[in-house]
């Protein structure tokens, strides 16, 4: 593949996104499927984003007063019944619990045995069992706020699974908060919304729209779900994180009362807020190209990789002590808080080295052989252009601008990304036109969609749920930052309430 | 509680070992019983514990060139089957899914659905599921060594219970690789076992014993089980780790083979190592006092409290703004490639409020008030020492000497450890004496026992049976260091073939 006429990943995106997709993470070895339905097995240089990912949130999260805590993975199923609207929406997709041990049955066949006498799910999100904690931790204000977050894996149930986008197990983070008042409980529901914002802006280059989810579209119990809201390259919306205010709900479905300042008794109220892996599969999609993955620096699994070239046996030593000293020069070195992460990579295969890191998505990479060693020189391809776009430069200068030369990438990444969805957001106001910018026959290219649709609304169900019928695109979100008064409602034509972003969604 | 006759935990640990355990626990809020059989919950000042646990280790064996990765929460029955001894060894103890989802019945009542049509096994560990991708990896002698950890939550039912050392559900990391040659293998195995040992006595504080286990006391499926025992204080050995050498059996199961460089065909040679929040539960064990928990400062939740003491308003401004700053500058410094983590604990509750951060056995208190202030001095408790045992220092001088306030503190704790694990080691020759040793009614107190007998042992696995049916001890390992040729069996008379140490375990 040195000398290559067509791109590194087939299908290109243009020619069948969802099957780029899945090639894209193959080629990456980011993660595969496993022989468990719908569960995934993350790879190392996939679970390297993640514990990137986990490092930035968690820091961010403590900074905010927040403490790391565990609850069992297994919730009773007499809990998860507290909440009506909450058992509603998980009860579809719950792995259950039934036995606790093996036994050989009389044909010698291992059989479930050891009934419980009440089942338990694996917990779907961890509302109730975390309630029955805060129940036993507050009594008065003076215990309050308390500030959890667990990291843990959690199970749905799913039938159609798409790495990293729907498994039935992922790994997140669930935060969960109870105040004395309304007005903190929101306040701290519109804060970690802003630690996601600055999480998928910042570190995964990820625009986002901030706003609310309508009642159709809200967490199974909660009373306002904010959410961060970004558009894939199919111009598709992902929902990278959410953030539920759950008002008294979940604390009169676990009893979490206290004695007020003013020596009444009140429930509290919560908040929770989650982000999952799947903020994986909206990197691969936000960023990806023809020829892989593009990670961006500030999170990337390593930001450099050094490629030895060796012709001839007479340079092998040279050549690999320049290239290790250089990764040591380079590993002193800190990028946004954490040392560069710089990978070596001196097997003898010759083009298809380069393009395995071109896939897997690294920033640099870096060649170094005898002639760039004779000029103190290095050979380097970033990989936010295109493959053939390399350039030599001096190596002291190279290791003095490194940390530059990521910053730019993270920055091209980030105004790319901020572009695409600039050039696919329309403004519709007449329901004609935008039936006709969401039926797919009026689309150029298959599984390709229309965008992000603002357009004004009347604030009823009914009207969301019928456009949902036709042309299975719902309302993403209501923005925090309206553009402008709302006109006629975009589906049945009565006075609009609301802006709101409508689009297709994973 | 200011002027205390009495100690902070009731009973003591001679009153009532057990007991003592529980309530140390509870007065430390370390973690609770949960609502969920067998399983707990870990509370944030627990759980900081495990957090520095896992980063320390997590370094450790990055170092050796372990990569993180994530597999499935499930294993399918038929994977579990794949290895005899292993599928044995589990199955008495394992959660099973068998539905996933949940329905009303005609009753009402929400009940299990949707039947799987194989079970499914919550992992009680994961050597099957990942060696089913091993076998996907791994087809030359190019592609090993493999090299993989993950941290992950583990469930192994359990009946009797108890926070920390044997819980339904716990946190874990478990390594898993793959290797050439038997050599390779075995080689990792006690590097991986090095890296407990150094985990446990330099960061934990906790002196352990390395050996291996008997054929009876192997993980199922193993051919060799390397461990580290520490003692605990009623004299009973911890398992704090375990490193697995599997030989080829794993690889069998599963299927994991390679191309070797001379083009034969062959399995490869698989380890697996591990260790938990068990750990937690040793720690507890082997540093608490009859006032609670001691935190080794290297692995601490916090190391300082401030405790600013205002008993006249007219103070409060100054002395907690002397309080912030002192705050500010401790944080500035680093401990062990961590910035110290300093509380500041302003509640106006009395005295109880210096015992609670006793019980929680924060390394340092430091108390603040008008007249250290005046004399630019702070009043400082070590939680070695006795709780009246404070002194008076210039705060200047405790900010430039606190790390080696924290280092005294992480020796003493390391040398108490050490000093009584070898006042409690006894050399024992003869059956007679040993059987005396071990017997309950010869113990000055309920539930502690007589402590690590080193004795000679014939090799026969009936011969350790037989002193476990008696009285309930076991080998707990061969040590590395073998302190002389063995005499005769303590046992049974016979030749020794090995000198072994003898405990009660957890």
């Amino acid at each position: 593949m040195t000398d290559k006429a067509q791109t590194a990943i087939q299908p290109t995106r243009a020619e069948d996104y969802p099957e780029w997709y899945q090639q894209v993470i193959k080629a990456s070895v980011l993660a595969e499927r496993s022989p468990v339905r719908g569960c995934m097995v993350i790879r190392p240089w996939g679970y390297a984003l993640w514990e990137n990912i986990v490092r930035v949130l968690d820091d961010m999260f403590k900074a905010t007063g927040v403490k790391n805590a565990y609850f069992p993975v297994f919730i009773p199923l007499s809990f998860l019944e507290k909440e009506a609207a909450h058992v509603e929406g998980f009860a579809k997709e719950c792995a259950v619990v039934t036995h606790h041990r093996l036994e050989k049955n009389d044909a010698g066949a291992l059989v479930p045995a050891g009934p419980l006498t009440e089942p338990l799910v694996v917990r779907p999100t961890s509302e109730t069992i975390i309630g029955d904690s805060f129940s036993k931790w507050v009594s008065s204000y003076r215990d309050l706020p308390v500030l959890i977050n667990q990291w843990a894996n959690v199970v749905r149930w799913e039938m159609r699974t798409r790495l990293f986008l729907r498994t039935s197990e992922f790994l997140w983070q669930e935060g969960h908060t109870a105040h004395a008042t309304a007005e903190e409980a929101l306040e701290r529901t519109r804060m970690m919304l802003d630690v996601y914002a600055r999480m998928s802006e910042e570190y995964l280059a990820m625009p986002v729209v901030k706003g609310a989810k309508t009642e159709a579209e809200r967490f199974p119990g909660a009373v306002e779900t904010l959410c961060i809201e970004a558009m894939m390259q199919d111009r598709k919306a992902l929902q990278a994180g959410t953030s539920h205010f759950l008002g008294q709900n979940f604390a009169r479905a676990s009893e979490i009362k206290f004695q007020t300042a003013d020596e009444v008794e009140d429930y509290v109220w919560t908040t929770s807020w989650g982000a999952s892996t799947r903020l994986i599969g909206g990197l691969i999609m936000i960023h990806g190209d023809d020829d892989g993955i593009l990670l961006p620096p500030r999170i990337a699994s390593a930001h450099v990789v050094l490629l030895p070239i060796v012709r001839k046996d007479a340079d092998r030593q040279r050549v690999m002590e320049y290239t290790e000293s250089l990764a040591a020069e380079l590993r002193e070195k800190f990028y946004h808080h954490r040392r560069l992460v710089v990978e070596i990579d001196s097997r003898d295969i010759g083009g298809a080295r380069g393009w395995e890191w071109i896939k897997k998505g690294i920033p640099l990479r870096v060649e170094i052989g005898p002639r760039d060693i004779a000029q103190n020189s290095v050979y380097v391809g970033r990989r936010d252009r295109a493959h053939r776009d390399k350039f030599s430069i001096p190596k002291d200068q190279f290791v003095a601008q490194v940390m530059d030369i990521l910053d730019e990438i993270q920055q091209t990444l980030f105004a790319r990304a901020l572009a695409f969805r600039k050039e696919n957001t329309v403004t519709i106001e007449d329901n004609a036109a935008f039936y006709d910018f969401f039926t797919p026959q009026n689309q150029q290219k298959p599984e390709i969609h229309g965008g992000f649709a603002v357009c004004s609304w009347c604030g009823q169900s009914a009207c969301e749920q019928k456009i949902k019928e036709d042309l299975a695109v719902t309302i993403r979100c209501i923005p925090f930052e309206q553009d402008r008064d709302p006109g006629t409602c975009v589906g049945c034509g009565k006075p609009g309430t609301q802006r709101v972003i409508f689009a297709k969604a994973y």
